[in-house]
């Protein structure tokens, strides 16, 4: 039933990053063919290609373009620099996931490697980045095997945003154990926010789950503490942006507050991404940058003005949930509480 | 500065009722003069008058235009067959806000009342209505009064939907302490969620604040845990559609939401509403009728697509917060804890 999800990402013709335009969706399924650095960078700026591990694997592959036409010999140190400059430019387009700087951090280092055996760079950095999109879709398909025994059967469980096969290079993270649970006949019901300012709820994970045959049911951001309330949603899965060492995870705004109604109603919240998503180095949730947006995003939308202009406007794109709140994080190197995120990465 | 805020509704030319089209703000300031009892039963349905006490301002006034022309002399029962049923088509237009049945039950009472004695029908709705609209807006002042107190000075406070000026015929419930403050030169600062789907946050309550002269920060609903986790909002302030005997309050879809992020955070969190709005009838917040509204709410906005056709939508324009998240009711006969709401109404 997945094959009906297009994929979101893929090599285009002539060395090109072919990605599925999600800023269009649900209205239009467009793919673009990104020929250059700048162009991929302005995708992921864009929010064009998205989803914490999406834009892990679209830098990876960008890092492969910046690097020029495959076949071109050994490299020398002026390669080397021009792949270190494409990594610091996209590393900019978004501060808070964390997935974005571990592959590019990947691709330097093999870009490294292979200067310094005298390798053919382009090719050791499309391999890189193959492994890195096929990693993911493992890891995805392993979070999802180990998170699906979470969901009873016929349950109707609660998300946020987009985790799903639109924000990774497989059957998504906070997804992946609602479509294992599908494709076992398990039946699952998922309750989306839309998710405002972008409406990837309503966009992007109304869209794949409808077309994966899962039954959803839209509610807008400020309905989530009264649909909990009702007493049918049996869990909540939600994706990552980043991880700390203690355990708090940052995450699309909204997240905390599903988190916090979450607990009023004694709701397992389970957090699911992949371990690339642990970042040992950030302490804890305080320590994680929040990336704000432009105002317009929540002053209009798609050109239809919604609030006075002149307004003060506060965008931040994430939240941090405080790891009390979390009753597991699901990855693919294991289901654990958010005490021991620790013992997944050392 | 309130002078700068236009009244939502009036007395037009030729015995019509003059109501601003809220539906249309912030673009457009458009005036409507409704004519028919049928073309202000419209009105409330699709909120281009909306907010529980102003909505039970204009079905009072529909009752007078129902009643017919004035100046035609005593009536009989047949005058009052039609008051009663223009009473009851516009009490079936929104089932939540109890005081849109006060105000009916008050101007069938009155019409009765007249009929019994022989007076002129016309003129003593008119005198009924009237003197609705005239209490509701000394309410709102009393409102004010007995909640700027509860706001320190130069202090941020939190909001949602539109409980304001646009709401009623006078200052607001939520919004009068705001104005009060404002005007002694208090300095308030007002955090307010746009308030999906309809947005009467960012395209009312910003509008009117912002023609106030009060700072105003606009949020999506998602953020309200976040900027509440922040520490700088020092209460809540929200409207109310219903207030049960036990202090259960139904307001606006999210205020539950909110609710427990101030308890999550410490901070008080007010319910600032006319006494007319506490029904001693409805035992709990189970008992308040919860109206669902067109899934079209949330699918689409102003004929733009944001979900794909065909998916489930749960659209409740209203939740309930329990008593026990709700620190004091400010009403225009005192501040209560909620569990003392019965000693307001008795």
């Amino acid at each position: 039933m997945l094959s009906t999800i297009p994929s979101p990402i893929g090599w285009g013709a002539d060395e090109t990053i072919r990605i599925l335009d999600q800023t269009l969706l649900p209205e239009e399924e467009r793919y673009l063919e990104l020929r250059t650095l700048e162009e991929l960078a302005e995708a992921i700026r864009s929010l064009r290609v998205r989803g914490a591990p999406l834009i892990g694997i679209a830098a990876a592959m960008g890092v492969v373009l910046a690097a020029g036409r495959r076949g071109s010999g050994a490299a020398g140190q002026q390669d080397l620099a021009k792949v270190r400059e494409a990594c610091s430019r996209l590393g900019a387009t978004r501060p808070t996931a964390v997935n974005l700087r571990w592959a590019l951090d990947r691709m330097a280092r093999r870009a490294e490697a292979a200067v310094g055996q005298g390798h053919e760079l382009q090719a050791a950095l499309l391999e890189e980045a193959t492994a890195i999109w096929d990693e993911d879709r493992r890891m995805c398909d392993r979070i999802g095997e180990l998170g699906a025994p979470l969901i009873p059967r016929r349950a109707t469980v609660c998300t946020v945003c987009n985790a799903g096969a639109l924000a990774t290079g497989g059957i998504g993270t906070a997804l992946a154990p609602v479509y294992v649970q599908h494709r076992a006949g398990g039946e699952p019901h998922v309750i989306v926010p839309e998710t405002r300012p972008l409406l990837q709820g309503s966009r992007l994970t109304a869209w794949e789950l409808q077309r994966a045959g899962v039954p959803v049911t839209l509610i807008a951001d400020s309905m989530v503490a009264s649909r909990l309330r009702l007493g049918d949603v049996r869990a909540v899965f939600v994706g990552a942006d980043r991880i700390a060492r203690n355990g708090d995870v940052a995450n699309k705004i909204g997240t905390y507050g599903l988190a916090l109604a979450a607990r009023a109603h004694q709701i397992p919240f389970y957090v699911a991404a992949p371990s690339s998503t642990i970042d040992l180095a950030t302490p804890n949730g305080a320590a994680i940058p929040i990336e704000e947006r432009s105002p317009e995003e929540i002053m209009a939308w798609r050109g239809q003005r919604s609030a006075p202009s002149g307004v003060g406007v506060w965008n931040p794109a994430f939240d941090v949930t405080p790891a009390e709140l979390v009753t597991a994080i699901v990855t693919d190197r294991g289901v654990v509480a958010p005490k021991d995120v620790v013992r997944i990465n050392d």
